[in-house]
């Protein structure tokens, strides 16, 4: 679209006619003419609109500011018969509102399992206790004493995409891949905190806990929390808010949400894994032979077209940008493809910078749409270990159909004639 | 401090006695034990706390979510003096209480000129006019048509610090480096816009409008414009705030804050600049001899403790984190030293990825009070073309004490034996 030089492609481009002058005051009083020689009037105001006209309120009124009035649909949702009440329940992403690659705290997913606990940080305390030479209570005052820092990785609980297992097609992408957010970290290594405490010899495992009435504990290697884990305590600038674990949480990268333990207020490190409930009869996947995967702690490679997208249909023909989001726990992402024919043909997506190992990346894709065609609309992320994003059949036929978790498949959206979009799966 | 083994050091960190088990189900009921031996109860609770016990709020109450309760002190200020009203006035971000490079856009400085504008983007327009082959009125939907990127760039008030010139002490970050604030724009490059709308051969300056009551406009070199210059509709991750610009607004990397033209419509294009009131009578830089540079676009290098600081006094002896941000508008910044000593001596402080081109780039360095001396805390950047923060002194004797606008000076926090701390300027 960039090197577009014709005028009848962009129907609803509006051509002055002798209101320049007008509107180089500012007052776009004339009417206008399209491409094709039509007055269109309609949309340009006949004199200045009163925002350009009389004073708005001043920088008093909001310390802490809000989104515009005209963004209030830009909102968390949540699934009413997903579970069995509020507080132990899902709230998803609007990811096909968003920009970029940070999502917003204020419509950041939650998902909680004894609702939003609200804790005070003067009297929150973390104890690092079990196989180290100094068992150590941290107010939080302590812990700022340490360095800390700021890293930017996508979460996503390991239920995203749970619903289409079988088959249900939840028509958005909100509700379908919506579990997920990225945002920059900031925070203390586990590898610094386990410096200052000392680990013992046999010091294999960690288990994590929560401080709200769930007290959800999950078992981390050692290995890996002194890779890159981190007690967080700040998100996008601004401490963490209390959906997200305010004052503290585990920051567990390309690792799946739940392990991203909130409201932190135990570190206990062993020698082996704890086995919680957290990490048997929940977050396990069931294959077909009635057995589990003991632990699948990664979240592979996945993305998804944000828009066109159930919620966001098509407005007749002409230009549109194929906006979407790609993402690997192991990993950089190293391509997207894009598919407008449910996988017979493949273009490649250029990659918006920054691409930032274990976080989101943005891929924008220019397409014209005809106005009349259906279109199956698909996206496909490899990553830098090689792995492609596999389809829901494939995943079928790997795993079965009893699992919830771990669903990263190939999501297709139908391009209706009318410009409406659907989830739909394919062969 | 990362590597430090002993227990003397810290005297706020607590060891527990014999309640490691207790502290495993959650129950901190036993006092604790400090380095020195003494027993210290008080700040760990008896019993769970009730966000331990008892369910908090689920999913469904917070659709667009807000900080903690008790992160109430972080919010925008102003000052009442500083200009004639609310409508025509400037609130500051609280630097001191931000992590990591992202301003968080509820806390994000605002400059306005007649208030905050409520634009409905339906009915807003952006119009491209003067030497181009087509004159456009671009919807938002038009816009939405463009291809995209997504630009992480710091924005600075021209007027920042403006208050020191003449000696002012006002006592904190956020009223003297406050109007600041670093986002990952999204927008439409004005090259892809140019490109199509065609630009005539005589077509070297830009006019950019702003749709608020001030009509607000700024002259931008064409080169400038192509180079890096985008409209932006969205800022870290969502539609930009009211305050902010919304529908659009233009984003001119490094450049002061003044020309990045908030709810743009319209752009006009010409063949020399216009020299209207805001870059004539406003944003100019007045020299001692009464004369004035024509133009002083570049934000130059600058940077800022953000803790310790008058706002985040410290707490008795022990490890602190000096916390800083950087940044210049001329490009990447290359090295920070810091100096405790009112700039006797200077050690070099790690930057914190990512550091990117024009943006805000934090630094951390670990170092330890006494809990008796004083100290000159100040930073010192120097960018990627070699330039040097200046002092305050250089500042003057290079341009007087006329001016407002680019005192990038460097910034000095007296600590005092109390730990409490304040602004002053050293020789």
């Amino acid at each position: 679209m960039n090197g577009e030089k014709t005028t009848g492609g962009l129907g609803r481009r509006r051509f002055l006619t002798g209101s320049a002058k007008l509107a180089a005051t500012g007052l776009l009083a004339g009417g206008a003419v399209t491409a094709s020689g039509i007055v269109r009037a309609e949309g340009i105001p006949k004199e200045l609109p009163d925002h350009s006209r009389y004073l708005g309120p001043g920088v008093t009124d909001e310390p802490y500011g809000v989104p515009s009035q005209y963004e209030a649909h830009v909102i968390r949702r949540n699934v009413e018969w997903l579970t069995a009440s509020a507080e132990s329940s899902v709230n998803f992403t609007p990811l096909q509102d968003l920009h970029g690659i940070i999502t917003p705290n204020g419509v950041f997913f939650e998902r909680h399992h004894s609702g939003r606990a609200d804790i005070d940080p003067k009297t929150h305390r973390l104890v690092i206790h079990g196989l180290v030479d100094r068992e150590v209570s941290f107010t939080m005052e302590d812990l700022l004493r340490f360095r800390p820092v700021d890293r930017i990785f996508f979460t996503e609980c390991a239920a995203n995409g749970g619903m289409e297992w079988r088959g249900a097609q939840l028509n958005g992408v909100q509700f379908t891949r919506g579990m997920l957010g990225c945002a920059q970290w900031t925070g203390i290594p586990l590898k610094t905190l386990f410096d200052h405490v000392g680990l013992k010899p046999k010091a294999k495992w960690l288990l994590a806990e929560g401080g709200d009435a769930s007290a959800l504990t999950r078992s981390i290697p050692m290995e890996k929390a002194l890779d890159d884990c981190m007690v967080a305590f700040a998100q996008n600038g601004e401490m963490l808010r209390p959906g997200q674990g305010y004052p503290i949480r585990l920051v567990v990268p390309g690792w799946e949400g739940n392990m991203w333990v909130k409201w932190l207020r135990r570190l206990e490190v062993g020698d082996q894994p704890w086995y919680t409930r957290w990490e048997t009869s929940k977050y396990t996947d069931l294959m077909p032979s009635g057995k589990a995967y003991k632990f699948t702690w990664v979240q592979e490679a996945n993305s998804v077209i944000t828009s066109p997208s159930p919620e966001k249909p098509l407005n007749g023909a002409g230009p549109y940008i194929i906006r979407g989001l790609a993402w690997s726990g192991h990993g950089k992402v190293k391509r997207v493809d894009v598919s407008t024919d449910g996988g017979k043909n493949w273009v490649t997506a250029p990659l918006e910078e920054p691409v930032i190992s274990k976080a989101l990346v943005r891929f924008y894709l220019p397409w014209r749409w005809d106005g009349k065609s259906s279109a199956l609309l698909q996206s496909r992320v490899i990553d830098e270990t090689g792995y492609v994003q596999p389809t829901i059949a494939q995943l079928r036929e790997a795993r079965g159909v009893h699992s919830i978790y771990h669903n990263n498949s190939i999501m297709t959206w139908l391009v209706n004639p009318t410009g409406e979009v659907e989830n739909v799966q394919v062969a």
